[in-house]
């Protein structure tokens, strides 16, 4: 780069003069924190957790089957308080961002790809009734723990029918921000996509659920046939996006609450995660 | 799935008679946050900036130059609180435990990759004394916001000679989690390759630094040569861990504070993402 004017490196020398003066009469430079070196953070339960769900979130958990124990109310307070629908609502503010850069071309290939559940529909309902349930690498294979009370350690059980049953009650809420945003989405010309790993079987009760939830005029809604039983939902969506390239789509978004929505391959030009503490799938 | 066994499935019928119930006698599904609706959980500064931090965290903010003037404070309280440390502390958990799930081949091929600036090192003091710096794609070409006091807007300058003479002074500390977890990975047989956005020129002081912090018998460390200037650092980095491959290296992890020390192509087998609500190098 260009060198600074001069009065700007005038500037500069004189707000690191007490930084060389201090740094060379003390060698070691404290990290203002060290104050609590010696005390491990993870001592408390509430930064603890603050700190696993962000490595969630980041991905750095990887694979993981159960919310610690001691993260159990964190979880709960975290999904059925502000931060939840706050977190949703940025997400959605910078996908819409995105989107808005976005130069919408008149052949009508412009897509968006947005999972379902957690993603446009809120499950919360389930899950509070049913603890905090999860999944075992395939959405079919729900392990749901039951919480027997509050107070007491929770007995699991390997269980998807609970899980349908609710499917099929097609009563799921929209996430607000999601709404908010597939509708913005639509009106600026995007072709929308909804991938699933909901299963074949269930094409009519979700649709029926999307409608009720508010969510209209999807392009189309792919769902796991019974050759894509026992696959993972990493490969299968990669497969089925990558299907959407195929058919000349261009996705300039996708949005999803877990990794394996936007991760392995055909990823989309920007990916965005949505927040879950509640459960993984692989 | 096999089906559940009798008494499991009573259990099942037993906890959705009443979600059932109350479903069908109240067909809207409230979501308990929907108390809030209306008002915008963006009003809230401590809100907004928690969800701003988690989007730039995800990856969902994309690219990013300055934080939010609402959020500098936030940036600030963070950087300089207990949730950094537990953050990174976390980070350093979970790429442990991948770690020790690696079968270390006798071959001297399971590598580690490593950022330095902001995870191995901290510059924390750097951005406390001259305003939270942003970068513009470049790590060569610093843009620093100083603030002139904390109660004015900030002036910005295009500089990186404050932040050379800072790098010149070679004693920005360890982050202590990192710290714990290089000597953890070393005496496990990885090798260590330090992949950094400082310039060859760098390479002395960078060198002498490392050691000041702790750091010690890595197999090797990157700088940007001649040839990388003008490259971004996603194709800077995403080349040098290509030619790590092409040496038979495994890169079975890679720790950094951006993610373009993570994503682009020849990415490690797992990524690991620490904090960094500071700055964004695309």
């Amino acid at each position: 780069m260009a060198s600074p004017p001069l009065s700007l490196s005038l500037s500069i020398f004189l707000l690191l003069s007490p930084l060389i003066s201090s740094a060379s009469s003390q060698p070691f430079i404290r990290l203002p924190t060290e104050a609590t070196k010696g005390k491990s953070t993870v001592d408390d339960d509430d930064l603890y957790c603050s700190s696993w769900h962000l490595a969630v979130e980041t991905n750095n958990a990887g694979s993981w089957k159960t919310i610690p124990t001691r993260c159990r109310s964190y979880a709960q307070d975290y999904m059925t308080g502000q931060r939840y629908m706050s977190d949703s609502e940025i997400a959605a503010n910078f996908s819409l961002a995105h989107a808005s850069s976005v130069e919408i071309a008149r052949d009508g290939k412009d897509a968006w790809v947005f999972d379902v559940d957690e993603t446009l529909l809120s499950n919360l309902k389930y899950y509070e009734d049913h603890g905090f349930g999860i999944l075992d690498g395939d959405v079919n294979h729900v392990l749901i723990k039951i919480l027997i009370s509050n107070n007491t350690e929770p007995s699991e059980i390997f269980d998807d029918d609970s899980f349908n049953a609710w499917v099929d009650l097609a009563v799921a809420p929209a996430i607000p921000a999601s709404l908010k945003l597939y509708n913005e989405l639509k009106q600026m010309g995007f072709k929308i996509f909804l991938l699933t790993g909901r299963s074949e079987s269930q094409r009519n009760v979700t649709a029926k659920n999307l409608l009720f939830a508010g969510y209209t005029d999807w392009e189309r809604l792919i769902l796991r046939g019974h050759s894509d039983e026992g696959t993972k939902a990493i490969a299968y969506k990669s497969e089925r996006r990558s299907e959407l390239l195929d058919e000349g789509y261009r996705i300039q978004g996708n949005s999803g609450d877990q990794w394996s929505d936007l991760q392995g391959f055909a990823v989309a030009i920007r990916s965005f995660k949505l927040p879950n503490p509640m459960y993984y799938i692989a």
